[in-house]
């Protein structure tokens, strides 16, 4: 399993797929995205500069990864995985402006505010955000999805997304900036403001495919180990990380006066931790053999990245 | 016809609803809604301060009201109605926020960012649009509603409130402020960031009802009419509203030096335009003879409003 090949062939068709579904008045090829003929031109401009700059596209690759789990192609997910990253990429510009975290860098770029101004910047978060559920309309349109399952998923994604989920996350972390959050209240907040989305990813993916809810329940724990192997390593990574390829400015979490794994438990400590999570997720994926072969090396790369 | 006895009962329906959908930690009696127990305290006290206090709820009365149209009860259509309102009360708070028309007031009550900070008010407007869209995936789960037409609401709805509707004229109307907009231009940006909303409000309705597309086409032609009216209404308001009824200041468009139907017609000619919208609405309800009389009466309403 070359999990890195792997990786850029589909963030590569997610690539595509972001491009296509954005693209100014084109009619597109499958007939099921939105034609933008109304968007302002500098709406869409400030969209697509987040959309298409860069990233992992690690939601969109799980939610092709828990598809695929159940032999679903790639292909009829497509709606959905990009619904996830356009959701990913709202809370982004969001997080990054001036009254919350107030960063100037971002996928090695700078942020959305900083190039077309807080008020365009909001909009775009909102756009996108408004965009994903679009998609997911769209997706009730492919061949081999029903629309109760499609619909499925837009409530998964609204619950993952939303005030107890992703935006609750990010309340609870803008309120404990400059206080010392307990390792369970950091967990909490993680858990909230990127497991949800990682969690709602799998799922997503999986209820397209027909799971059964004992595959969800298998899906939920993998996500819970995944979602915290991450969040530890990003620590890790804003203290040792490599600017050039984590995109982002290099000791922000001290900066913002933010409580981390780090500081809980030391460098040597969250690294420790971070690859218990990673064996926890694997192990987690036991019941579906070697059909699990992809996602179990997606939880290794968690901790083998390097941006 | 009394519709001021219509609203009354309606809005007070949707107040309840939408009290309940928020309510926090409480099963709900229909089962259908969210079960809030995650939400940060601040963030649902945020919300529920914009969600809850006052408004007219226009557009959730346009859903109830379309749906009549086709003997559709309003209950049935309630998570619908909601979830309109939902988006119309986060674009009033992202509206308002600093970064873009800057104002102190709405609903005769300090604007959301005044009492919880520019960060909160932002995640909140999040929040209430993500929702919004949890509550279309539980439309979808109501007696006598097929998941498909719940998705093919779900997607009237991201495209009227998205990049190529609401959000697109917020961009818009920012980029105009100081410049002298055009009558035409004007138009475009009031039926991207209000008409596009009501437009969708009564489709949504109709669509949950089982309207076919000669029944959408009629609505879509009342709703472009109401949409004007409304806008130049709002305009004359601006100008000779009372403040306590309007719940907005006065005189703000001067203020923000926005284009505006009085600046472009005067008091007078705006206030005739706005009478002949209202009458080419209500002529397009012709085809629903009596059925439409609510949907008539709702149109005259628009100008008879002092708020």
């Amino acid at each position: 399993m070359n999990i890195v090949a792997y990786l850029k062939e589909h963030s590569q068709m997610v690539d595509r797929a972001l491009d296509q579904y954005t693209a100014p008045e084109q009619q597109r090829p499958d007939g099921l995205a939105p034609v933008l003929t109304d968007i302002p031109a500098a709406l869409l401009e400030s969209l697509r500069y987040s959309l298409l700059g860069g990233g992992k596209r690690l939601r969109p690759v799980l939610v092709i990864a828990a598809a695929a789990l159940f032999t679903v192609p790639a292909q009829r997910v497509l709606p959905t995985a990009c619904a996830l990253e356009m959701i990913h990429t709202y809370s982004l510009i969001h997080d990054d402006l001036p009254c919350m975290d107030d960063d100037d860098l971002r996928r090695g770029r700078p942020t959305n505010h900083k190039v077309y101004g807080d008020a365009v910047a909001t909009l775009s978060g909102d756009a996108l955000l408004t965009m994903a559920f679009e998609l997911l309309a769209c997706q009730g349109r492919v061949e081999g999805v029903s629309p109760a399952l499609a619909l499925r998923v837009v409530g998964e994604l609204a619950v993952a997304a939303g005030a107890a989920g992703m935006v609750g996350g990010q309340v609870e972390d803008l309120a404990w900036e400059g206080r010392s959050a307990s390792a369970e209240q950091l967990q909490r907040i993680h858990r909230l403001k990127t497991g949800a989305l990682f969690r709602a990813a799998l799922r997503a993916g999986a209820i397209l495919g027909g799971a059964q809810p004992a595959d969800l329940a298998c899906l939920d724990s993998y996500a819970a180990h995944y979602g915290l192997a991450f969040q530890i390593q990003d620590d890790v990574l804003d203290i040792i990380g490599d600017e050039a390829k984590t995109g982002k400015g290099v000791g922000r979490d001290e900066r913002h006066d933010k409580s981390t794994y780090v500081r809980h438990f030391g460098l040597q400590g969250a690294s420790e931790r971070a690859q218990a999570e990673v064996a926890a997720a694997r192990a987690a994926l036991a019941p579906f053999g070697e059909r699990g072969e992809v996602l179990s090396a997606l939880a290794q790369f968690v901790i083998d990245r390097e941006g």
